[in-house]
């Protein structure tokens, strides 16, 4: 079982989709990085967003030979950053990009391990769009279609390409 | 400016080493992905420490075809967990590990992104050991010499290989 379930983590009733396994298997873990790779044509960049997606995104970014820029839980950055709070699937938060993260017009891929609410990812976008870059295409190990995740950000993000690999 | 000092960083007094226009650099971050690279040899896996020793360690270990194992603070983890806590520059602590995480007897290459008291590392390891696996080699991309890690991380652990990419 590459991916297991965990119930209720981190609160009751949630259903954790732990990518652990997957990680500590090589191969499986290439394979995914692998499935990931065509998603990212012509970007100049993988944003991950923390910790989980940074991950995915570093090995990804690396594969390519592209940079990997985070996004961070709010106090992590230590430079000049933006903010988008966000609601997610339990509670809520905030997210921060630097400021200089990017260059102005970078055309970026935006990585997360699991699309849940879509609220995360939301934030990220727009985060990216205030550095004046570009979301190519966004992109998750898992998608947990029953949490609409997919319809909130295509109606935040009209023409923004949204890709998983693995669909609960 | 690769690494870049951010002074009073989290806290007044430290010197915090931002390595984020590192990864922002394409041919920057391959390049020092390369130079962990023989670091690793003869490893089963690379294990990385929360939030950006995940960054480092996840592209190494896709680079070598073996897998990742995260290193996380408590409470991130969802499966069952073996914990260390540790003093750090600022603070203190806890570490934990899944209990599954690593197959008894690998051998493991902990990295992080900087090597500052050695108290991070010092209890990943415990951790690494404690799941019945040998930690081959440390490394870290910034050693601060002044605060002493590489002698502190000799004293806990003595016939550990310490290495760093750059030292300030």
């Amino acid at each position: 079982m590459l991916i297991r379930e965990i119930p209720d983590y981190p609160l009751p009733g949630i259903r954790f989709q732990d990518v652990t396994p997957l990680l500590a298997n090589g191969p499986a873990f290439a394979s995914v990085i692998e499935a990931l790779k065509p998603l990212a044509d012509q970007c100049d960049a993988i944003a991950g967003i923390e910790a989980r997606g940074f991950i995915f995104a570093a090995a990804l970014a690396h594969g390519l030979g592209i940079g990997f820029i985070p996004i961070r839980k709010a106090g992590k950055l230590p430079f000049h950053t933006f903010e988008e709070g966000y609601g997610l699937e339990y509670g809520s938060d905030v997210l921060q990009i630097h400021q200089d993260a990017l260059e102005m017009g970078s055309k970026v891929l935006l990585l997360d391990d699991v699309l849940a609410t879509g609220g995360t990812a939301i934030a990220a976008s727009k985060l990216i769009e205030r550095l004046g870059s570009t979301i190519a295409a966004t992109a998750f190990v898992i998608e947990i279609s029953e949490l609409q995740g997919r319809a909130n950000l295509r109606q935040a993000c009209p023409n923004m390409s949204i890709n998983s690999l693995f669909a609960l």
